[in-house]
């Protein structure tokens, strides 16, 4: 109500005279498929402010607004959830399964298949429940952020066993598979299909051939040099490489932009806006190189999915957390961590990151950016040990939904798992079963899609290297734009049309397996650390 | 629907796990008046969003978004819309001024008095007038746009008749005044009681007295040494001077920001969230330090004005344009271009700016920064002149509301009054009547609130000599915040509980006049330019 800008440039519009709503469409002529998409692209509208409010959040936001934002962002939570929810939805998904004239378009089919499944979902849980997730959540973080400052799990204990009761409830509420567990309903929200069976019979073997990998390591492994990652670098520098990198590989910096976090991430707001976000180590350039590459690989997925004309619709959304790890994945550590990736940047790294560099060839920056040991911290792990990190969470939270596990009890089970698996005795509980936020959010079920991410990045970029003719020359060579085709059709533009396992086959010929990761691991590692074995 | 966001350390809430909407306020214990307040809370809380969206628009925002940006913010307008004019809020209002209990409480019947006249102003529109307005503003400035860069008045005539005559609908449909003119029910809307006569019987005599003084400096001045005017600085130096300025005189940056945009403006978002932006002129860092200050005082407004008690309530809002200018205008000028300002700045603009400035004072900075010329641009006319070219404005306008000139008579109109008042000859349209977008958002009656920001500026600046002990000697020594605490105890803290006119009663014991800027002015521009009468 009052006029909330000023500047001579910039006249305020006054208060009664508002911009028209909508696209003005006239209702009544539309098929009811045409009606759903409207009402889609809408709500997706209003999401994407709540994702733009959430990202200024994170990068632009003045300390002293926190509380007028926390009621912004539950305005418009709850504005979203409401058209999520509303009957009108309901009706509108209804009305196109009963129309004939859709039948055996199989984007429209696929539409509405997950659209039932997204309004289900959504309609299974109580509103009590949904606010009582939302506060414990929010009082999880405040207790899990001092617990871990003062190392001490009995501090937090009686919120996780609050959120993890109401993950029990919760993943009733959602219902379980025929056949299967309760941690099987929580996986479906961020991996949807997939269950903790699955899941085991991949993890169980892949856990003992790392483990053996890091054991070679460990014990015969002659470490590369890691001068190369120690050349300080000012943040300017590495600021204008990452956006260098960045456009080579194919993000589209004028549909987006690079900001500085102290949390990482992507956010795909809209078509058009796909923002990034890094951070800088002066000490320790690869950080920010390889976060940057990391979010830059979501972002390239969100660019090739988030069209205009069916913003909105599963078609344009992530098919699941594991494929959308699986692209950041690819281009951080397939592509960033090769020899043929190195031979090319390594001459803008000279021009770009300074002086310091001339003294380094690719070889030996190959070579560093590759050491692999087992360490504490999963955001710092290597390439290898990172996944291990993945299981020793997944075994625990899988067993605290079962039961055969207390939450008194997690920080034995943690430290013994993570001397079996990575050798090493957890010194605190900051070191160890504290140092992840997702438990404090109440997130069970999140953890394996990282590990999934990993395991769909090496096989895509298996299946890539067959079908593109000559990649690694490809890649010396700068040119990213191939491969970032060939994941658009295979990948991206899909959206939730086919399931995270359906959409593996269809573009590798095979269900997905551990051994193009392990392939990848052992060809790079062994050679890497003189492992003649 | 989607998953918006990824990386490592931001799990994306999943899409069925929606935070609670709104504080959870047990609505039947609520009075009427509690009930008000938390609708008006919630409207405000709308509104900041929609406030942060175009905040973005102009300063971060990917070019490849402008689409979904603009059905963004035609959404967010839309619920806005419904919410300031749905029948729940008119019952409300009702219910609180038939409610016995709230009579006596001034601040509550002030609120009431607001509420009810925004509430029938913008009920008084019809919806499909509403839209007209906003498709005739949108392509209105695509064609001034056009015809600007072109310098061809005739290319913008038929997007500014309509305008026009849409802006007599507007006025027609508001209400003219008993015993008004047209163009009053349009300077209600952002000067709100001010009538077009009682401007014009402050603008005759001031533009005599102006031109006397423009006429007198042109003639028998001595001008300054603009040298210090035009000493190089780089962006990133005049920043840090910018926020050093900003913070001394009292704007919170820790509950802001300052950024760089192509139109500075002052965005007053939420509590805690007051937002300015600037642009810098490396060859000119007045533009960018005057610019910053100007809006600088736009925002100590509004961080003085907005809490979160009572936001959303008009004694939390602006109570118009022309004091909301005057905040801006008043540190602007009267205390950025004032001798004692540069006593103080000298030192910290040498240490600051740069060695440049190591060969010049105080006096003489005071003096160039005083520089009195008749210039084209509006936006870039100094303290005198500005307010002529604000005159040629008002009496167009009105005369085009009247009907007594006619939109194809207005170049030649503009030309004669610009000649007539500031005695130069207008080359083109692009350098006279086609200068401004204001028009061409068919903004008519904005223009003269920007004299009466100079004035009121003035008036207030005086009254605080008087009541301030000692004020140029704390100006001297960087003490603002005396002069701080009087603005917002005379004017932050009412916010629309009085009338300006009112306000200006109360703060400076005499209805506004233009004498006390005519007395700021002669008393320093005649000395400046050794004028000795």
């Amino acid at each position: 109500m009052s006029r909330r800008e000023a500047g001579d440039f910039h006249p305020a519009l006054p208060c009664t005279l508002p911009l028209p709503s909508g696209p003005s469409i006239d209702m009544t002529s539309q098929t009811p498929y045409q009606a759903l998409q409207s009402e889609l692209h809408e709500i997706a509208t209003l999401g994407s402010v709540q994702s733009l409010v959430s990202w200024d959040q994170e990068t632009k936001m003045p300390e002293a607004t926190a509380q007028a934002r926390s009621e912004q962002l539950s305005l418009l939570a709850g504005l979203l959830h409401e058209r999520q929810t509303s009957s009108r939805l309901g009706d509108l998904i209804d009305s196109c399964q009963d129309d004939s004239t859709l039948v055996g378009n199989e984007e429209v089919a696929a539409n509405l298949r997950e659209l039932r499944r997204d309004f289900d979902l959504a309609s299974k849980l109580p509103a009590d429940l949904v606010t009582e997730l939302a506060r414990a959540s929010s009082q999880g973080q405040g207790t899990w952020k001092k617990a871990r400052a003062e190392k001490d799990f009995g501090a937090f204990q009686p919120s996780l066993e609050h959120l993890v009761d109401l993950a029990r409830r919760k993943a009733e509420c959602l219902g379980v598979p025929e056949g299967g567990e309760l941690y099987d309903a929580l996986l479906d929200e961020y991996e949807p299909g997939v269950t903790a069976a699955e899941i085991e019979s991949i993890f169980i073997p892949l856990r003992d051939r790392l483990s053996g990998l890091i054991l070679d390591v460990a014990e015969e492994g002659t470490p590369p040099d890691e001068a190369p990652l120690r050349v300080h670098v000012e943040e300017s520098r590495q600021h204008q490489f990452g956006q260098f990198v960045l456009e080579s590989v194919g993000f589209n910096l004028g549909a987006g932009r690079l900001d500085i976090t102290t949390h990482p991430f992507c956010s795909g707001i809209a078509p058009g806006d796909t923002r990034l976000t890094t951070r800088y180590n002066e000490d320790c350039f690869t950080e920010a190189l390889y976060g940057t590459m990391h979010e830059g690989g979501h972002g390239i997925y969100e660019q090739g999915m988030l069209k205009t004309e069916n913003w909105g619709l599963p078609t344009s959304s992530a098919v699941s957390l594991g494929i959308h790890e699986s692209q950041s994945r690819l281009w951080e550590n397939l592509v960033g961590r090769s020899r043929e990736f190195w031979v090319w940047a390594m001459p803008h790294a000279q021009r770009i990151l300074g002086e310091g560099f001339k003294k380094f060839d690719a070889d030996s920056m190959y070579r560093a950016v590759n050491t692999a040991k087992p360490t504490f911290i999963r955001v710092e792990a290597d390439e290898s040990t990172y996944n291990l990190h993945v299981m020793v969470r997944f075994e625990i939270e899988r067993a605290l939904m079962s039961g055969d596990l207390q939450v008194a009890e997690l920080p034995q089970a943690w430290n013994s798992k993570f001397k079996e698996y990575l050798g090493l005795d957890v010194p605190d509980d900051s070191m160890g079963c504290l140092q992840d936020v997702h438990w404090a959010f109440g997130l069970l079920g999140y953890f394996p899609t990282y590990c999934l991410g990993n395991l769909y990045a090496s096989q895509l970029w298996e299946a890539a290297s067959e079908q593109l003719d000559g990649l690694p020359g490809l890649i010396e060579r700068g040119e990213f734009t191939p491969l970032r085709h060939w994941l658009n059709e295979k990948v991206h533009i899909h959206g939730r049309r086919y399931r995270a396992s359906e959409l593996c086959e269809r573009a590798t010929g095979e269900p997905l397996s551990a051994d193009p990761m392990m392939r990848h691991l052992e060809g790079k590692i062994r050679p890497i650390y003189a492992i003649d074995h």
